[in-house]
């Protein structure tokens, strides 16, 4: 099929901040692009070539929206997999496949798949309902402590929580979850692994997240990772893996954790551009971005390798502030070494919303890490 | 004033290729941005918040776009003026200004200005009408061979012709022009230069220039150029001080002739992001056209150095070709080491039509300009 040609539709499902940078590529490729998005000012409303409003959890938005296209992606886990799979009967190429997003949305389900397939990860025990567990701790099935995971559904920290005490399971979600062994680790680990239609196969190098302790989110993304070359190798090869173990198309951010022991445990999978690797666009000879229309394209892989070190610092609604969004001190940050920021044009702020991301980028890692901190202490996402 | 709110409104006068690059930053920074431009299909009829359709050499539609905006600036030379003037008096920040422009599109105004800031360019002489040139060669006071060039409206190698006897003059427009004494050179080099509102000023490495014999059209920018390091800073010099001359806002593009006993002569200059700097996108800390909204918004400019080398091959309209365009073997470039098409979206090639360019990147240049050359060879821009 001739991608570079007006005949095609790609089709993206959302329109929030991953959507809109790869937009970016499928300007700078000329691909035509249509987004399916419920909020009529996402940040993918402009640069596309069609916006169509619609639930993403909706059988006919998604399906009649999926009929219109050739190749159907997703920036968010979050959608109508009955409708994908339809359109899959139906001769639509739809990457990640239904059958991957089904396994991977459930987090029960997800853990399953990496015990059937040998993939390495922490033990676990799966409840059907949050009472279960209750039980299973008065009967001695269950210690504590653990991690609590909701089975559906969970983003950016919520669906999450360490349970310590039994109170603190008060006011949990009720239904499907896991509990997991709480895992003492050295580091927290991501490798982004692109996989194209052929089966060819690239992994990006290991980064290393650090997250803030309150929010459960990303606050730093380095690249690469300062672990010894063993360990990133074995990571590599883990999510190397779990790509293969998928049959998947498109982008893999297999998150992981190094333990005590420099084993490798998989904690969880995106199949799309994930956070973890936004500091491809600067730093890496292929941004994660391109990598992925590539992939899903079924063109040719580019390099995966960095020709700088790079930082990532994302940028989320300091506390305190809702309503419409002002970066503080932008300016200043822009004039410290190698610095770029992201803005998502998201109209409105609050706590811990990410709005943006800054990338540092450095010849000398050490240096960037450095500026890193810098941007941190200057910019403040409030609102006015 | 808050570049990073809706209350702003940036416009840009064009809407090719290079506004087309420079909206991939206006949404990266969610600068709100408007585009005048006559063409309904034109690259950037996606990507921006509002497209106005308007002849950019229209007073009335020029004023009445440019009143609607906060900052102004141009992806092409050729607009009103006049209406640039006016919107000027009223308050509206347009960079460049309206006098640089009126200086730069004719090339008479452009050598004068030259020479009365004691800027190094070939010696030319003047000519109202393309007659006066035959009466100097007839009455010894102009020899062949020499380079005429067109007062006004040069782009892409049109308006300019190496005269080497008289009947070279045939068919030439009959209004006013240059001689240019034909300067025997080395090499052909262009120093980009970023100068923002507070007058930071930065330059970016020289780039050398191959130019296409026949179609006189870039056909390899090298970055960086293959010269001593005294003469490249010769040339950065030499093009700081045209940009200072011209109290510059923006980037300024200065196209330069390395002689046989190296000295530097300036070719050319636009106001703008150029064609000599799209490498900039994938091998510099900061891409040219993030540079030039960084200095017309008055931002601190980002580092101008490069992360690896560069090699920019046009991707122009093969001859023999007209109609709805094809990109013959785009998919096999995309497998070399390093490349990254950029399609610009013209839905029409025709001979020597600039339908995209081509970035090669390697830590080792020698590579790249290697794998550029298979790039050449490779790639074919067609009809079907």
């Amino acid at each position: 099929m001739n991608y570079f040609s007006s005949d095609f539709k790609l089709g993206i499902l959302g329109g929030g901040q991953l959507g809109k940078m790869l937009l970016y590529n499928t300007r700078k490729f000329d691909i035509y692009t249509c987004v399916l998005e419920a909020s009529d000012d996402a940040p993918c409303k402009i640069a596309c070539d069609e916006f169509h409003l619609g639930n993403l959890m909706d059988f006919d938005a998604v399906y009649n929206f999926g009929k219109q296209v050739d190749v159907l992606t997703i920036e968010i886990e979050n959608v109508n997999v009955d409708a994908l799979e339809a359109l899959e009967k139906e001769g639509v190429k739809v990457y990640p496949a239904s059958k991957t997003l089904r396994t991977i949305q459930n987090k029960a389900k997800q853990k399953l798949f990496y015990v059937d397939n040998d993939l390495p990860t922490a033990p676990f025990s799966r409840f059907a309902y949050l009472s279960e567990i209750e039980d299973a701790i008065k009967n001695g099935g269950l210690e504590l402590p653990f991690v609590w995971k909701a089975a559906q559904f969970g983003y950016d920290g919520n669906g999450v929580k360490v349970v310590r005490k039994l109170s603190d399971l008060d006011g949990l979600p009720k239904g499907e979850c896991i509990a997991e062994n709480l895992v003492p680790f050295k580091n927290e680990l991501a490798v982004i692994v692109a996989r194209n239609a052929s089966g060819d196969i690239k992994t990006y190098p290991v980064v290393e997240m650090e997250f803030h302790p309150e929010a459960n989110q990303v606050e730093y993304v380095i690249c690469p990772a300062r672990i010894d070359e063993t360990v990133a190798k074995k990571a590599q090869e883990v999510a190397l893996n779990v790509s293969k173990a998928f049959n998947h198309v498109g982008l893999l951010a297999v998150e992981m954790f190094q333990t005590q022991n420099d084993e490798i445990l998989i904690n969880e999978v995106a199949p799309r551009p994930h956070n973890s690797g936004h500091q491809t666009i600067e730093a890496s000879y292929t941004s994660q971005f391109e990598q992925h229309l590539r992939a899903i394209l079924d063109l040719p892989l580019g390099r995966t390798d960095s020709k700088v070190g790079g930082v990532m610092v994302n940028l989320v609604g300091a506390e305190g502030y809702t309503g419409n969004v002002v970066y503080q001190n932008i300016e200043n940050i822009m004039e410290m070494d190698g610095v770029t920021p992201h803005v998502y044009g998201k109209k409105q702020t609050r706590p811990f919303r990410k709005m943006g991301h800054v990338t540092i980028v450095n010849e000398d890692l050490s240096q960037a890490r450095k500026v890193a901190e810098d941007v941190k202490k200057t910019i403040k996402v409030i609102s006015k």
